[in-house]
């Protein structure tokens, strides 16, 4: 049975899913990063998890690995991200391709979720423009642009959590005023909320946040939201938006609403499904693994 | 003599320029575009204009062309712009080509005014990643990005005049509210300073607007500019970045120190070259007989 690994590399755990060569999920296993340690321990622990998954009946025909940046995808070479401290130029495609003989992708963490949730939401046409926006601890993006992975000058990532959605009304750790990540992030949500009395942005939320005392905030993010949104559809025209991360969860819906009223009001105006990111944690082992697919 | 021909189209006029193989230029001529005729009528004049700068002793290796979008590049047609209303799926790039017998690529005006003005710009190092702005009766804007014009599906441009720096500040045409081009076109400028009192906003920076009544004015362009710039840079990392139209040529200076200041007090900054449009009008011509240069 010819069969794909998914490999997605966090600062506290590795999630390592077994998938057939249709991308149809078999099995997973997670096991700790230790960061802080250097990459050749991790990869012992690496081998023995995809050893144990594939068993002895397996032929595996490809390895993805979605990982934080910086990285030389060309190379294959994880440079020693923040979140990696033990990890200086680790060259993981190198060695798991020695390992199992197969072709090893490795892309940034932030890519392989958007593929991973353009994979799960798939339509009968491919989607070729994809833009994706994920609202956790920070604002994670992510855009596929004509097929293929945007990405800056020598593999870097674009800084889609600092364009700006509201000039002048916060001041973000990046140095911008402004930004959507200062601002709109789960975290600052959080801040937002706790100024207001609430436990945190949840908290605000299940409390009838729509009606009560929060309500101001939701309807300002919303807001912010869908300014990032016309600034970045606008320049990407993408034919499927992905929103995720825990704010989201709770107000997609107006979200969508709020959101695709304010775009269909403009005259560029180019019809895009706009979804909800629907594989949580596990969009990044999924997305590594589209890498590896067979055409 | 091996040359090449830049012609670019606008809705007035059209520029045509004879280059050597280096991009040196060496003659130019102009016509009226008469834009309601049909293109067959027009392209006889751009027949009659090409001939006469060629003379009888060149041999022609390449014809690049700029010309106002929607187009279709890859098939080389031009498919009715709203300033070219007799062009109808003018097949530009097949005709040129039957009478010429060499090459010929056509890309959209702004793009060719970018090429130019990074031709014009150009280190000993190629620019693989440039932004330009020029600030006209619109905003218009293009992107070099990885070596290649940053395109949307089909063909389609960017609308980089769309995206938002002053939220809620001023509704646009588009629909959306407090867009670029809305705020800080040289129309809109002409507008805000004509509120003051001042004939338009070269009136107002002539008038001594730095010191005076247009001083607010002036400050929040560059203001507004600058967001702008954030939110791009953010996303394409240029390498270099070149700001043209008339506002910019009495500002830029104001402009430069402004931006650079504000840029690099980001954590996300990378050096870039800011510089100013040298071309002008001729940009698009020589930046379309760039799109011909040998490699």
């Amino acid at each position: 049975m010819k069969q794909i690994i998914g490999i997605d590399i966090g600062g506290t755990k590795i999630a390592i899913g077994l998938f057939d060569e249709t991308g149809r999920f078999i099995a997973s296993s997670t096991i700790p990063t230790h960061a802080q340690a250097p990459f050749s321990e991790a990869i012992v622990r690496i081998f023995e998890a995809v050893d144990e998954l594939l068993g002895n009946t397996t032929t595996l025909t490809g390895i993805g690995i979605g990982c934080a940046g910086p990285l030389d995808t060309e190379k294959g070479v994880v440079q020693n991200p923040y979140t990696l401290s033990g990890w200086e130029n680790a060259p993981i495609v190198a060695t798991l391709s020695d390992r199992y003989g197969c072709p090893v992708r490795l892309e940034n963490d932030a890519d392989v979720a958007l593929l991973g949730e353009v994979f799960a939401h798939k339509k009968e046409k491919p989607v070729r423009n994809a833009l994706m926006l994920t609202f956790g601890t920070g604002v994670g993006g992510a855009v596929l642009h004509n097929g293929k992975l945007f990405k800056t000058e020598n593999f870097g990532h674009p800084e889609f959590g600092h364009i700006l959605v509201a000039p002048g009304e916060g001041e973000c750790y990046c140095g911008g005023d402004g930004c959507l990540e200062g601002l709109a992030s789960g975290l600052a949500l959080t801040q937002q909320a706790q100024a207001l009395g609430f436990e945190d942005f949840q908290d605000l939320v299940a409390q009838g946040g729509l009606q009560g005392s929060g309500k101001f905030l939701v309807h300002q993010w919303v807001e912010r939201v869908g300014r990032a949104l016309w600034t970045l559809v606008h320049i990407f025209s993408p034919s499927m938006v992905i929103l995720g991360g825990g704010a989201m969860s709770s107000l997609f819906d107006l979200v969508n609403q709020k959101i695709t009223e304010n775009m269909q009001s403009g005259i560029f105006y180019k019809e895009f499904a706009l979804v909800e990111a629907s594989l949580g944690a596990e969009a990044g082992m999924v997305g590594a693994a589209t890498l590896v697919l067979p055409v």
